[in-house]
């Protein structure tokens, strides 16, 4: 529904494409809203099944079945649907992976607000929202995230929890720094029963990651440091640091303040773990990582999607050095790891 | 940006695309707004040329030009903008085709509304919004798709105006029924200076229509006849009906109702023209025209895009024969020609 004209071809249709490309994110969130795709893997796989399942009109299924058809998120054939692999794992209530709860964030009416004002935005060079400053708590947001976002990091979660080595069960501790759900560390925990993870967050927020950390199990060996990881004491002797999803929604200025609490939190030669999206040099590849740069224009004053070669000089301003760079298998982001020099 | 996973490999990262496919038509109408599609292709090119041309920041230019890139409507290299062909065409304001005013009708308020009302909509089998019943003047509406969309129809208007042989000068009438901004009937007379033409709509809307018709300096064969396509008299005799973006606003019981007064006013082997989003009997291919459906769940009371097989069997039910199918090149939409049996 968005592929470009061929070079040297330019059709109109493209443009008008892109004129509705809000239609998508609406047929997904109605998709969910009325879990057709749980109702679709249970067998109701027709606009009549459909409608005694859900309560909604057949005409009304068979054109947003159709719909979502055309997104690749189901197939048809012969007038029936079927789930595909995407939809399946990611948006079947009943799939362990299941994503659903990823509306109540990204679907949520400030995120399409800010996007709403992104011309004012563009204009100012920052975000014309009222939540733009992340060094205040912003409860309404955060809290909301940390209790839609938790599912969407697993891929993220495993990748630096067998990164650092938590399979190998050495004792170890991890200070998580703007842990929000909680999942990065507890994650850590799960996988080395001898970790130890200082999770910080605003006090609101905490108390989601505590709720998971019980539900994982992990509580007795999950601690909590409540404030602004900007000033709050974050101790001290850790092996590892985590800083996921967190330098993106500042300026470098800011990210090379928290990098040098960081340094001073570390044990010597221990690690900084960081999980962002990192668009190559070019700021225009690949494209999901690099897309992300909009949000930090709407949603902050000054942050965004750092590349490589950005977070290598702040680290290396910081006192870190060997700053590696590893894709994330399936998803758009990227983990840095970098040395404390001693 | 929207590729599907490959089949057996689900991943995250479409469904997280979908969730922010609408920051795509922001982008596109922010980059409209801000007019940087006629400042880029008239040579600022840079974030700070664009700053000092547009007077927005240029951090906002910088994020936004990259993810317009991301959208392949900019090219960029060593950190300079340019216009792909499809922008070149059809967003720099000097360019003859340029769509930008299409904006004022995709990018209207009341349109990204109903689809925020997708739920109830696809709930109710209809549209949840107060615009759905087009037997209704609707001036708010039609005019603003009157003055914003002309652009948009040449490729379909110059393919009607040559498939029923314009260019050869025979003479002929035609009636536009439905004629919004009179671009298809416009165009015929352009092309065929014996041609007559015949324009009906809304009286708000035909004022647009003859505007655009003085402008072409086809007035003197324009006339108008005003009110409901259903209802007002229609005159008669006429080589050719020109139904054009109509029928999906209805059911097919009200579209046969049109179709019996178009039998009546055309001579004996007269033909009637319709063009369409028809989508193939699969209802999900090709992806634009059977995506179209969503828009009429979400903006009429009953209308849809219809399949060939379908309007085969409603102009078959009405006194025509003969449908035969053409695409028209470069766009999303196909011409019906129907002959009127004897």
């Amino acid at each position: 529904m968005s592929t470009p004209s061929p070079k040297g071809h330019p059709s109109p249709e493209r443009i008008y494409s892109l004129f509705n490309a809000f239609q998508q994110t609406a047929a997904l969130q109605t998709g969910i809203e009325l879990d057709v795709f749980t109702a679709i893997g249970s067998g109701a796989n027709t606009p009549a099944l459909l409608a005694a399942k859900t309560g909604a009109s057949e005409r009304g299924l068979r054109i947003l079945c159709d719909y979502l058809t055309i997104l690749e998120l189901l197939a048809k054939e012969d007038g029936s649907y079927a789930l595909t692999p995407d939809s399946a794992s990611f948006l079947d209530r009943r799939s362990p992976a299941c994503l659903a709860a990823v509306a109540g964030f990204l679907g949520a009416d400030w995120h399409s607000q800010n996007i709403r004002s992104l011309t004012a935005a563009v204009r100012k060079g920052g975000t014309a929202g009222v939540h733009g400053d992340n060094t205040k708590p912003q409860d309404e947001v955060w809290v909301a995230f940390a209790r839609s976002m938790a599912q969407l990091t697993a891929p993220a979660a495993n990748f630096i929890a067998h990164m650092i080595g938590a399979p190998e069960g050495q004792p170890c501790t991890v200070l998580d720094i703007a842990a929000c759900h909680g999942m990065y560390g507890i994650t850590i925990a799960k996988r080395n029963p001898r970790a130890h993870i200082v999770a910080v967050d605003w006090p609101a927020v905490l108390t989601v990651a505590q709720e998971n950390a019980r539900n994982a199990g992990v509580a007795e060996r999950y601690e909590t440091r409540s404030g602004s990881a900007f000033e709050t004491s974050l101790g001290g002797g850790y092996d590892f640091v985590l800083l996921t999803n967190i330098f993106h929604h500042f300026s470098q200025a800011m990210c090379q303040t928290l990098m040098w609490r960081v340094h001073a939190a570390l044990k010597p030669e221990g690690k900084a773990v960081t999980l962002e999206f990192v668009p190559n040099e070019d700021r225009v590849t690949p494209p999901v990582a690099a897309a992300f740069s909009l949000n930090m224009l709407v949603g902050t004053e000054a942050g965004d999607a750092y590349t490589f070669s950005e977070y290598e000089q702040m680290f290396a301003n910081t006192g870190f050095t060997n700053t590696t760079l590893h894709q994330v298998p399936q998803m758009p982001q990227r983990v840095l790891v970098s040395e404390k020099s001693s």
